[in-house]
Parts: C-alpha cells; structure tokens; sequence
C-alpha cells in the first residue's frame, strides 16, 4: 500500500502536458467502456515522398496545417462529444488568442447540431483545471470581436467553468461533469 | 436547363474517387448545416522537422501510421456518426481484408456507446454504393475468422445494406438512410 507521500506524487503532475494527461484519460475510458474519445491526427500537408524498394514509404517534405476542428472527439452513451484542450501560464486570465477562428466556427456548427462542446483550460503555474462549455467560450469570442477584452478573468472561468480535480485514474474526469451537466 | 444528357454527364462519376465524392459530401452537409462530419487526417509518425529561420517549419522525415480508428466521424441531430468508406474493383464480392483489425476494433467500441456505426462500400466497376450497418460488417468480419470466405458476397450486402444512388447534391446522401434508420 502506498504512503500518502508516494500518493501525493503520483497525483501530482510536473512535467505532463495537458494533451498526455487527456490522453491517458482517454485510454482509460476506452478500456474501462465508459466513452470512446480519440485526439484527431495532427493535419500534414504532404508534398514529397520516397518509395523505396523494400521498406516503407518515406514523407520526404511536408508542412503542418492550420486544423479545421478542435482536437478530440467521440461518442459517450451515444452523445457526440466534442473539445479542445489549451493551457497557459498566466495566473488571473486565460488568453483567447490560444483559440483559432477554424476552432470556433466549429465549435458553433457543433452545438448548432446539439453537439456536447466545451474546452479543457489548464493554468499550469496554479495546477487548476477547467471544463468551459463551448457557449460560454463563445460569449467571451464575441465580447472581444465587439471590443472587449482579449482574454477570459479567471473569475469568470470560476463561475461559469466546472473545475475538474486532478485524479489518478481517470487524471482529468471531464466525463463525471458531463454527467451532472447532461443527465 | 440542362438537357438529360448533360445531366447523365454531370451525374456520373467517372475519376471522382470515393473519397473526394464523401469530401464533397460533407462540405454539402456542413454548408447547409444537416450534419458535422470531418475526414480525420492521415496519421503520420513525425522523426525529423526543420525549423528555418524566416519560414514555416518543414517535415524532412516522416513515415504513414496505420489510423487506429476509422476515418470520418462527426454529429448528426446530436448523434455520433462514425463510418469508414472503401472500394473494390471486384464485382461480385467485397473482401474483407480491405479493413483493419484496429478498424473493427474502434467500430466495436463504437457499437458499445450507442454511436451510429456503418460502412460505405462501393463496386467501382459496377458504380454502385451502398450502406452497411458496422453490426452486420462484424458478422462478416466473425464468419472470417471462424474459418468462412474471406469477403462479403454481392448478394449478402444486396440483402443487408442499403443501396445509394449517386446523387448531384449531396452525392452520396447517406443522411438519408440514417434519418429512415434512426428517426
Ligand atoms: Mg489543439
Ligand atoms: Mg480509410
């Protein structure tokens, strides 16, 4: 049985990223059934490749492209799921230059088609995590396209987000919140 | 207006890949906003990546990775839709060893979380397409593997699956089968 120091290590995350902590939180829903979410492939523009004679094809010369869509996606209990993930190091906002124009406009087409959308926030220097639902993430879009401010206070990520504890197995349980939101 | 040749023209779909017909597929759907469907990217394993002074980074080393899912996914009426498309030159059967262990595996997955799952076939030879539910392609995929032939006949998906017929807009209208399927 491990001590509550060792404990305290292994929930404790220096040095994972945000995207390996989903990650992970996603192979442990799909092996204990509980949803299938999957992080989408990141987009390459292929410009050159080498077929050699007997071994595998070799892409020579290829760009990243800009994605069209948030990164993950899936189905729970038969609800199409739907997120992105970002982080930041400030401590009292969160940038909305981290998002893309590509990232909101499918949010919208997303929710328009009913759609579970929301975005995972980490602030790394605070260890705090936040589930933001897509509507509330596009409030905060407009304001700054009306003017506003170009990033969302922590305050209000307090009061609209759901703030989702660190755990070991699952790390981030974005689906326990998806069940008190949505049944 | 076009005369009924011109239309055949049009209609028919000669050099049109059956990937580029679901691509034109989904932007039909997005665009008059009936469903959110996206063709997941190419998996890539990334070994080496140039990062030049004044412009975008470059790829110089980079190899396919087979996709441990199948390819299109998205939401329909707040339904997950997941589906893989193949083809076949052959005209009296479909082989099965056109999909993937790890395919079949996600389908599963899938199946367990109610999403809506299925394949689109098509018989290049033949020009015909048509919808397969994932339940009875893993009825197939079973007889396989407990020693049967080794693909689909012609008439078992005549019986199982549902014909579609190559349209103008959308060109291969499976929302349609869905909405008589699920609604
Ligand atoms: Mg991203
Ligand atoms: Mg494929």
């Amino acid at each position: 049985k491990k001590s509550p120091q060792e404990k305290k290590q292994l929930y404790s995350n220096r040095g994972m990223t945000l995207e390996e902590d989903i990650n992970e939180t996603n192979r442990y829903y799909l092996e204990q059934q509980i949803a299938v979410i999957h992080k989408k492939p990141t987009p390459v523009q292929i410009v050159n490749v080498n077929y050699p004679k007997r071994s595998a094809a070799v892409i020579k010369e290829a760009y990243f492209k800009q994605a069209s869509t948030t990164d993950y996606n899936g189905v729970y209990k038969g609800m199409y799921i739907d997120f992105e993930a970002k982080e930041t190091k400030n401590k009292t906002s969160f940038p909305l230059q981290n998002f893309h124009n590509h990232q909101v406009k499918h949010m919208k087409d997303v929710i328009s088609q009913n759609g579970v959308c929301f975005v995972l926030l980490r602030f790394t220097s605070l260890d705090e995590i936040y589930y933001l639902d897509a509507k509330n993430l596009l409030y905060f879009w407009d304001r700054q396209l009306n003017g506003g401010r170009k990033s969302i206070k922590k305050e209000e990520i307090d009061e609209c987000g759901h703030k989702i504890t660190l755990g070991y197995q699952p790390r981030i349980d974005y689906i326990n919140i998806i069940d008190k939101l949505y049944f």
